[in-house]
């Protein structure tokens, strides 16, 4: 009997680290967890996932690792390397591709955490056979995937696709790169949270007004029940996010556009006024022929799907 | 003898059509002109080219087409038509594609003429060997061709490419478009003369304050010999031009910007302040990594190239 094709997909983030066994389908069959933060030294970093994993596998019947998916901030693709990672141990270039392969032996593709998103929606997702799409990831801060052709855009030097850091408002709020403007400043949950702070100032009259820590979710669940001030902090935020998109779209012509993470669990909150803002802003030719949908990759392991799908995507 | 293998290259304008028979190395062989808009009907437009093409080839020994590129206002790549393109005589949808082939009976590719450009550049020009770069076409409008890891992003509809539609100023100039703040209203040679007769209303010490008529070379010309109002104007434009260039190279992570057509031919006028603007406003990672350099292709036959390599890189 045949061995089952399975991938590994790991997700790194700078509190937690997340892994687990993919089928061709996108059905994570086990996953597991550690912190990457307890680790100073990225070789047992690697050390304990390559233990952890096995016991994974030991977990099915009749499988095969035929490759690993790492989705990393600021993984490039070309190099398979962690270029310097603000908010991880391991300072530097760090090999990470190359420190996987010699433990598990198989072909490691890694890249960062936005484009194994939009490898995800396009692999198992929202996104199947859609050949022209955008993924932007709305978390902590704004990440996006570009996907032309059937193929993630890489650019140069692999680094492509960041389009949180396209400027929206010359002289605007000051971002954590040290430029001002930036979209992620506005669209973003950090950015939201910002944003409505500064509308509080000015207003008594909101059910945030009792809320004690705002954060994206108390915005939404505000504005869900019609709290006028949490939909005028949606519709500010929209307002940047689709100018944003109406420029993009001009310049890769995507059909789709996938919203991942965090913020865009508020669902039409953030992508209904955003896809009006976008559709005001669009040159005509590309007026009403853009969707703009939420992720279809189950929420409790989007990370672990989206990496996992470089596999499938590189050696298919 | 084995034949020499041709590609016969066809850039279609609004005045006039240029077009001439190039080898794999770019070498534009024999060339000649019809006026577009003395055809009323598009057969008739595409016979005389054929005719003349029959021309051109029986001033060559031993030699045999192997296809046909074409460059065209709302060239369409993957319908192979002209759409709705306002400047020229033919109305609605034209398959202009299809009406080559019937004719000439060889595989025909047709795209917008500055993604034919873009082609032009890496196949013959200045972008050789060259997997991710933009190519900006500084004439009437602003054109753009994108090329992602060697292959042209045309989009889910073909329309890939309207840098000169992104919008980088809100509330600015009124475009031909219908919005307001486009790139092309800026940096263009339409764009260029609008800002000088602008800067003119408030300056009576300028060598363009005796020149009849204000065109990008008379700007260029005065520019040249220091005149500061004229290179204020450059400076101005370079702003729009270097602020979208930046947000667009955090899309794309291209390593080369190629300028073309008209306005570039000023050269380091526009290239120098152009740059230090871009760089200004790039984010940190992609600082002091592209450059921005003039077209490549021969400036009098540099349409026909671009379209003529169309044919190789579909071909090989």
């Amino acid at each position: 009997m045949n061995k089952m094709k399975l991938a590994v997909g790991v997700d790194i983030g700078g509190t937690n680290t997340v892994f687990g066994l993919v089928d061709e389908k996108g059905n994570c069959l086990a996953q597991d967890s550690i912190k990457t933060s307890e680790y100073s030294l990225v070789n047992d970093f690697v050390a304990a996932i390559y233990k952890r994993v096995n016991v994974l596998i030991s977990t099915q019947n009749n499988v095969e690792i035929i490759g690993i998916g790492i989705g990393a901030p600021n993984g490039n693709y070309y190099t398979g390397t962690i270029d310097f990672a603000p908010n991880l141990n391991w300072n530097g270039i760090v090999p990470l591709a190359e420190l996987f392969k010699e433990c598990f032996n198989v072909p490691v593709f890694l890249t960062n955490d936005a484009n194994a998103a939009a490898m995800g929606e396009r692999i198992y997702g929202a996104a199947k056979n859609v050949k022209d799409l955008v993924v932007v990831t709305l978390g902590t801060g704004l990440g996006s995937g570009f996907v032309v052709n059937g193929k993630l855009v890489y650019g140069h030097d692999g680094f492509a696709g960041e389009l949180g850091h396209t400027i929206v408002e010359k002289n605007g709020r000051l971002c954590g790169c040290g430029r001002k403007g930036c979209l992620e400043t506005y669209a973003s949950a950090t950015g939201i949270v910002k944003t409505a702070k500064e509308f509080l100032a000015n207003s008594s009259d909101s059910l945030l007004c009792d809320v004690e820590e705002i954060t994206s979710k108390s915005i939404a669940d505000a504005a869900e029940k019609g709290d006028e001030l949490a939909l005028n902090i949606f519709d500010f935020t929209a307002e940047k996010l689709g100018f944003a998109l109406a420029n993009t779209v001009a310049i890769t012509s995507p059909s789709l556009i996938v919203f991942f993470g965090g913020l865009a669990q508020s669902g039409e909150l953030i992508i209904g006024p955003t896809k009006k803002y976008m559709e005001l802003n669009l040159l005509k030719i590309f007026k009403n022929k853009i969707d703009i949908i939420p992720s279809g990759l189950n929420a409790s392991n989007s990370a672990i799907l989206g990496a996992s799908s470089l596999v499938w995507q590189n050696l298919n």
